[in-house]
């Protein structure tokens, strides 16, 4: 295993060290393993929560700020957070309008937010929430009854979180995210496994001359195993099936996020195969995001989101944001 | 070789079209090569022009755009540009207010931007160049008389081409950008080698326990060879050549750049231990990047660039920036 680590058992709490270095303008609760943004949620603004497993980053730490969530928590590795940090998150996060957990659908995720929403609502918190579960490859998996939740997750929250800052309440904001999430639809593929540190071996074997299509974010199995394909015939097997199981002509915002270990230059080619095959199929390609924005620790491989998109949407996609891992328009 | 390419002799050309897919605020000029922002240089405004080769993205193409460069100019896989598509790249860029040359200090960069220089100083082209040489690592190197160019480019770039976009003139712009490139310092480390899709196998061998501490950014040979270490000390052994190159005493602007293949968690646990060791040595970090800036192809590893900065710099480094790879303000 070859990383920037020092103990394995550290990773988390060494890494948010760094985060908070680099970023002044955060504030990392070490206790709770929370990112919050440095000013606390203004009066009458609902609050974004999210938070899951770390080995994703820039998700979810990096999409705190300004025009985005308001809290992350961080769990292990590839581990959902406790209910305690998420319910340390939400109180934090509260200025006494609500909170909205945005949670990925993974069985952990999905109990430990509940329990941490029961928990806040038990001492006055409003919660709402929304599970995202937008990839297309597999219907139930590793650790996911239904389909896993992915890239979906990055643009729902820029938009809803758009949204919050624009002063809307709990009911729109919760509304907002169920239209983003029922629009959006996920698919991966792997060309190598990731290694868990605590693990110090890679998650899955992957022969030189094989790639894993529709892999999850953890390395949960796809759909099949298959020998390694050019980045034209990859893209065709990245789009067809988000094509297939959603009308998603019209205008779109579409992310290809690498998995952690694949070189822009890949991703670049890779939209580049990507995006006219969405012209062909009727989808209108209004905003784009290339670069690793939900990732895998260190696996190489590429995920395509494509989220379906009203002016409105686009709206808010456009409107300011000031987080580490977004940034723009302000 | 496991990588989201077709042809490997297609790579660069059909990378570029993925750029101009992504970014239809920029155009590329696929003849030439050359990624340029969407509108024409300003009447007045010195234009900044760099390139090299590619695999280091985003730099340069990714930092096209107000309030950095005016054209990126970009070789094969680790390979210089030609002296004609340098030339092409400045003839677009020029408004007649005179083009700086942004060259990193390899053989083959220097002699063909030099060429191209002479070639539009012919047609009445004003053109000034830096050359950036700031990699402390080794004196000389494989395709290098003198140091290596690396990071600090990035922070040149970002800083002069605020000062370009202010209307600063074409003598006040070199100053300024040599100004910045006497004050850069950096040093990498990789962890494993990158493999050029042309070569089809890794530059270099590294064995499984081993890591090349101030490798280059192809995979050139750095100073030794070592047995893999801990985050805590491979971030004294960035930090100490810098320190121990120039004073970098003060004020800073800190780049820690993954290589291509090194996810955020470990970016950021690694700065996590560089932050404490540079304000130990008195080095205030005003400003710090932290993620995937220059990078070489899929190398896993990390370099660290030190660049002192006044107040002056400070605030050109904060002004607005609007390019694929830095975004903000604007």
């Amino acid at each position: 295993m070859k990383k920037f680590i020092n103990a394995p058992a550290d990773v988390l709490a060494e890494s948010l060290r760094g985060v908070q270095a680099a970023h002044p303008e955060l504030r990392v609760d070490t206790a709770n393993r929370v990112v919050l943004r440095g000013e606390p949620t203004r009066e009458g603004k609902v609050a974004l929560v999210s938070g899951g497993g770390s080995g994703h980053e820039p998700m979810h730490g990096g999409f705190v700020g300004t025009g985005m969530l308001d809290a992350a928590c961080a769990g292990e590795v590839f581990t959902s957070p406790t209910p305690d940090q998420i319910l340390a998150a939400t109180r934090a996060a509260d200025s006494g309008a609500g909170v909205l957990h945005i949670v990925k659908n993974y069985t952990g995720d999905v109990l430990n937010f509940e329990m941490a929403a029961e928990l806040a609502s038990g001492e006055g918190i409003r919660v709402e929430s929304v599970v995202v579960a937008d990839d297309v490859a597999v219907q139930d998996s590793t650790w996911t009854a239904g389909r896993r939740g992915v890239g979906t997750t990055v643009v729902l929250e820029k938009i809803v979180g758009a949204a919050a800052e624009e002063g809307a309440d709990l009911d729109a904001v919760l509304a907002l995210a169920q239209r983003v999430r029922g629009n959006g639809r996920s698919m991966g593929v792997a060309l190598t496994s990731c290694t868990v540190p605590a693990a110090g071996k890679p998650t899955f074997d992957l022969p030189d001359d094989q790639m894993e299509v529709g892999v999850g974010i953890h390395g949960e199995p796809g759909r099949e195993r298959r020998t390694l394909a050019s980045a034209h015939e990859i893209a065709r097997m990245m789009v067809e099936p988000i094509l297939a199981d959603a009308d998603a002509t019209g205008s779109a915002i579409v992310l290809l996020s690498g998995l952690g270990a694949t070189p822009l230059i890949e991703l670049y080619l890779l939209f580049g195969e990507i995006a006219p095959l969405l012209a062909e199929a009727g989808v209108d390609v209004r905003r784009s995001l290339v670069g690793d924005y939900i990732t895998s620790l260190d696996m190489a491989g590429a995920s395509l989101t494509v989220v379906r998109a009203d002016d409105e949407m686009i709206r808010l996609w456009d409107a300011p944001v000031v987080t580490p891992g977004l940034r723009w328009g302000a």
